[in-house]
């Protein structure tokens, strides 16, 4: 690629990503506006958590994804902020004394630390119940089919055979020195499969049948290891501050990394290797993918 | 009623519930099979929680209303599966520690005592998930209009504008002396949602109107608001081994209940007086309403 595409790639999507990082913001406000009656508390720990930081890279994706197929940037966005609601449930419960017992969230008190043990699991229980109620309603897409395949395959992504799966593999990995293939295995269900149906759900809102999303899961897959190795080479160097929580916490519970098997250069190399192959998966597809492609290989350096 | 009337009703509600929980029993029995692999613990922790033990009200009720209006008893069985997941989760997370801390529940150990804080907080997470899974599966029901409204009212029913947001009601009201207004509110949204929303479905898989649910909806709330009472008469007489669980809780937390502001004798009062309304809610069924009349009249006594 030229200097000028690369350039024109940053900063499109340096725009985007802003933009949807208001949008998601500002759906949030709405959503979960003030109740006037003893609920609140419950409604602000939920605010403190879904509003503001966070670099909304799923529903960006879903936004990108959704620009191939020229869906609707409205329902793009109702989408992507059910997929937010759930990871943001994730992390408040992943951060309880129980789990990670973190103090810092995206550069904030965790939502335990600011409210209570109890509110951040209701908080948490309360964003993942919100996440179906969006993709349910009439406004997410016309078609009921649509409605509840996007309702099906999040239940998944997000539950014991995805999301939650993953983080008991976690749980039960501490002390345990995993190799390379469970590693793997652990991470695509861990964080990858709600990565993966973030891009999906374009997929799902476009009709498209199964057997034409291949190229669009396998962009996913590839893409949700490089953030994940992205991720692990934050924790591992340490920039406690730009990442605005701690870091350096794999390596203590000594848990094996994607870093700590391969060594830092040869991470390096893995994930760009990664990113290669997720725009690859592109090739298809002319400008409409820019946006896709300049996530692949851009959001991995500029944010944490 | 006649006698022969009532120990009728009272064996069909017997025959029914038996049959019922070995149903439920063996439908998570299956959806919770053996993994195979790290994520045994996960799936373990969701078995000891959702197989055996607890009077399955909530799917014996969505099977009752389904009657009514014909409809497939396995398909009704789904979405009371569905919302016992539900049930079943918010019972784990209500046990853990930070919440009511129980070591005991339906007579076996909670999860968190039996499997640790973290798997409890999973596995509740993993049930929340699955009972969306369940619903938006097309063996559900044929018609994806029926699945999307099943997915939308239980996210609701379920959410911070349901049990979860009952939940926060609870949580602030401790220490606090709430009036019967306020306790009626609280338990509305805390159990009486779900408790609604078990009879809506029925309505719902039957495409009734929204005009034509008024009286189930009826009958939900006041046998709602009847177990509610009749619970707290259990939780206030103290009978732990009949409870399975704790008594005495309330006081102990000097927490208002309808038995602490009515005095045991009105309360006892109100719940007949409640059951009355409900059955009155279904005079212009005959004799398939038969089981969910046995529900409003016998399910208190009989069980806890």
């Amino acid at each position: 690629m030229s200097v000028e595409t690369i350039d024109r790639l940053v900063e499109e999507l340096n725009a985007e990503s802003t933009r949807v990082r208001l949008e998601v913001d500002n759906f949030f406000s709405k959503l979960l506006a003030a109740t006037g009656d003893s609920r609140e508390r419950l409604y602000e720990a939920m605010r403190h958590a879904a509003v503001g930081g966070g670099k909304r890279l799923r529903p960006l994706l879903t936004i990108a994804a959704s620009r191939l197929f020229a869906i609707d940037s409205q329902r793009a966005l109702r989408v992507g902020c059910a997929i937010e609601s759930i990871h943001v449930y994730s992390l408040i419960h992943d951060d309880l004394p129980c789990m990670d017992n973190a103090d810092l969230r995206r550069g904030k008190l965790t939502v335990h630390k600011a409210f209570g043990e109890a509110e951040a699991v209701l908080a948490g229980d309360s964003l993942h119940a919100l996440a179906f109620e969006i993709l349910a309603h009439s406004s997410t897409h016309d078609d009921p089919f649509v409605r509840n395949e996007l309702v099906l395959e999040l239940a998944r992504a997000a539950g014991p055979g995805g999301m939650a799966g993953g983080q008991m593999m976690d749980l039960v990995a501490e002390g345990q020195q995993l190799d390379l293939p469970a590693i793997t295995r652990l991470q695509q269900l861990k964080t990858g499969a709600l990565i993966e149906y973030a891009v999906e759900a374009a997929c799902i809102m476009a009709k498209l049948p199964p057997e034409a999303r291949t190229p669009y899961r396998g962009y996913a897959r590839n893409i949700g290891l490089a953030f994940q190795i992205a991720d692990d080479l934050i924790d591992h160097s340490g920039d406690a501050e730009a990442a605005g929580k701690p870091t350096g916490r794999d390596a203590d519970a000594g848990k094996a990394t994607f870093v700590s098997l391969l060594g830092e250069e040869r991470a390096r190399q893995q994930a760009s290797f990664l990113v290669d192959q997720a725009v690859e998966h592109l090739s298809g597809h002319g400008s409409e993918a820019n946006l896709l492609r300049a996530i692949a290989r851009f959001a991995i350096e500029r944010d944490h």
